[in-house]
């Protein structure tokens, strides 16, 4: 980002798509939507019938960028999205508790630097793990009784909600940096150990807290005046130990 | 329509579609979105690669509806939407004054009897003595830079705005009581206190608590699971006082 006015930095990131004409179909609705950036992790080959199906859009599919793991791709990224269309059981697995395309598409306007749209593989999505490495989770609402959508359809469906939401309005600014997050969590973190926290409960509280965080998306300024009540509570906390 | 809530009846019409493959992954798009009706005109054969494609959406494709003529499979209709992204310029070419997707979804839930979208072929579109046979010219917004769309991407745009329409009167509610939401701000507050937080600057630091939750929409548990850490510590600053 360079401009005065900041705006999410969008990369469409496909995970070990299998079928080149998938990713030839989704440069095509990428360009359909004015979104240039590709990523790949462990794809199959960019094959002719990759090129035939991005139709006009072969520029980018010339420049895509492949990772050989998730990892690798993440340390590029701001900020991760995972999408799906699957719809798990709400609180249980607050894993997977997601955001609606829509609202999604209205709060991410606000975020500044690399924001990575995370498209899982043909057959099995995401895993958990992938999902987990994510600030946030999209669900693209689809009929209960088929829920699987082909992948060049969900991605052109988030890519066309974001576009429209961009045409319909004027943006104003409201993000953090990567380094804050982090700090952000780490204290977070630090006050469940300094209240004794459970340790098998641990970590799916602070995935909790990264969620909840994920979705509320908030300024540079909450951040800090978050991370200034957080901090003097553990100083307070380790002071009388 | 039998039941008392009158609805449009929708149909899927493909005009002329080449490959049986596109015709598979509309079918699978349709039953995404809770439409079964599709027509076709003059269409290619029902190959394999269409059933593969169709993936589930097998029953669709057994259950079409073949027409030769535009004419025959207009007389089945009460009325008819042309689809298009092609902007055409206004007024001029009053044939091609279409209606934005978005706007044309709210007002077709009021129309009654059945409803064909009209899709045109790969790479022709619709003809203009279609379009003219058509009630309404419905566009999809797409960028100036490359409007044209896969055929299958086209359908499911359509199709996912309609059942988003007529989804989004009971909006799914991800919400806490008003009593779990008050308590967590209270314990915000304390934990102020509780640091010596200055005077001047707790309320805004409340509101601005307040937002970052109204924001994120925290489920039951997630707040409870917040109010849980919030006290323990709490608990913890107040003991060592």
């Amino acid at each position: 980002m360079d401009g005065e006015i900041e705006i999410p930095n969008f990369y469409v990131i496909l995970v070990e798509p299998k079928y080149g004409g998938n990713v030839g179909a989704v440069a095509r609705a990428m360009m359909n939507f004015d979104f240039d950036k590709l990523y790949l992790v462990n794809p199959c080959p960019l094959d002719e019938a990759c090129y035939t199906r991005a139709m006009h859009a072969g520029e980018i599919l010339d420049n895509v960028k492949s990772f050989s793991t998730f990892h690798d791709m993440k340390k590029q990224m701001d900020y991760l999205v995972a999408t799906s269309s699957i719809q798990y059981l709400k609180d249980k697995k607050h894993l997977r508790n997601p955001v609606l395309l829509e609202d999604f598409s209205e709060k991410i306007q606000e975020v500044e630097g690399n924001v990575g749209l995370v498209f899982g593989r043909e057959d099995y999505g995401l895993y958990n793990e992938e999902i987990a490495a994510c600030d946030i989770m999209v669900r693209i609402p689809t009929s209960e009784e088929y829920l699987s959508l082909n992948l060049s359809h969900a991605v052109s469906l988030v890519l066309y909600t974001l576009y429209r939401f961009q045409e319909l309005t004027p943006k104003t600014k409201r993000d953090i940096g990567k380094v804050e997050k982090e700090k952000l969590y780490e204290f977070f973190s630090h006050i469940l150990e300094e209240i004794n926290y459970p340790p098998h409960k641990k970590e799916n509280t602070e995935i909790m807290f990264k969620r909840i965080m994920g979705r509320a998306m908030p300024s540079k300024w909450e951040y800090h005046t978050l991370m200034g009540v957080f901090s003097k509570s553990i100083e307070k906390m380790k002071k009388k130990d």
